[in-house]
């Protein structure tokens, strides 16, 4: 297959898994966990899983593909790259949120927060997160930045940027296993145990599928060399960026 | 720094994360989890995170590296091909023993198997494995494989070794975490809850760093271009190997 048509073809299974996974998360929590709410409820709870998915999954992966994507090669960068740091700016406040989502609750509950190995990843990955934002912002965005240093830090941003998106993935999926032993402990007549496997827990290790096939293309796609986008004059030099937005 | 140099210093890092991450599994289960057996008892089910985090991350991860470590350059591929696929086979070997220890555990105690999303991520990593090896195997070391597919196949079997040890990763990950809140539930004089952050979680969920930081070195090291094995014809003619070996 062509590269490019390979690269619009893994594109549209990337932003097809990507709508999956935000239904099966929403669909999840609104069928099975009964909804949402903020009021220290497990409703509240439910926006967790909600906005961790969407936003530090599907939202971030998306993100990160976008100057990948061969048609705004030809184009001005400058726009491609605000249009780069506003997705993941909102891809942080979702993931930010969504960590108060589960704070609060666990504060109205009395539980205690930040012991599982998945609460250490997932903070972690929010907290590298945060950090990659505010580099990317006063590195690449901000223009009194040097040229010289946007080309050092840039390697490190990419390789940073994969390896945050490798540490949600698997707090998504330890998370959400978490959330299945936990919600399906049996011994009622309105739920059944995990280990019989009712509808929701094979809809939502569906869900777990579909996260891991979201990742593994996504990070496929960062993989693949010839779909990087070319630097400052490997392109028609009408479309140099106003700014020193080449790196 | 010189990328010779970091590839070293990263290649130290590699192998000094793999022996902490065997060390730490080991210890885990052998002191605080009551050691191992092979009764269909709780300490044949100890065998399990042991055997998959030494083989399906350690081993494989360690497998995967191999051919990026520039010493072997000017040697001849085919004693570094051998070893790979020996290193490798040993990986699987380990990862379907752990399998049966949880199945045959499982299955004394009455336990459903493949139920949780841990399993049905580790069961298909498994099944990829497998298959990649065999694939590896027939196209890559049996003498008779022409090259035109060796050529074609080879950029599916390194992007297949990623995927699978990522898949792997999130496979261990997802488990620790699962096994913590099922043997540290406290209410005995033996064992505080997980939620108390007793020596044990601290020690387990930092094996879970230990391994996602191990698998984030060797996707950095298998991700750098500069660190691939030259291929046939780009080092020196002597080191050609005798076989049809350098794909």
């Amino acid at each position: 297959m062509r590269p490019l048509l390979l690269f619009y073809v893994l594109y549209l299974v990337c932003v097809c898994l990507g709508v999956l996974c935000v239904a099966f998360v929403s669909y999840w929590n609104h069928h099975w966990r009964g909804g949402f709410a903020w009021d220290g409820s497990g409703l509240q709870f439910n926006w967790h899983p909600v906005l961790m998915v969407t936003g530090l999954v599907v939202l971030y992966g998306n993100a990160a593909v976008l100057y990948r994507i061969p048609l705004t090669w030809g184009q001005n960068k400058l726009p491609w790259k605000l249009l780069h740091a506003v997705l993941m700016f909102m891809a942080l406040i979702m993931s930010i949120v969504g960590l108060c989502a589960v704070f609060d609750f666990h504060n109205k509950g009395g539980t205690p927060n930040v012991y599982s190995l998945h609460s250490w990843l997932g903070i972690s990955t929010v907290v590298l997160f945060t950090a990659q934002w505010a580099l990317g912002l006063g590195v690449f965005l901000l223009p009194y930045s040097p040229v010289e240093l946007r080309k050092l830090v840039k390697p490190v941003h990419v390789w940073m940027g994969s390896a945050i998106f490798i540490l949600s993935i698997v707090s998504c999926i330890s998370g959400i296993n978490e959330k299945l032993f936990f919600s399906l402990k049996g011994g009622s007549n309105v739920t059944k145990p995990y280990s019989a496997l009712p509808p929701e827990a094979v809809f939502a290790n569906s869900l777990g599928v579909l996260i891991v096939a979201f990742g593994l293309v996504v990070l496929k796609i960062l993989s693949n060399q010839t779909w990087e986008r070319p630097e400052a004059g490997q392109v028609d030099g009408s479309s140099r960026p106003l700014l020193h937005d080449e790196n």
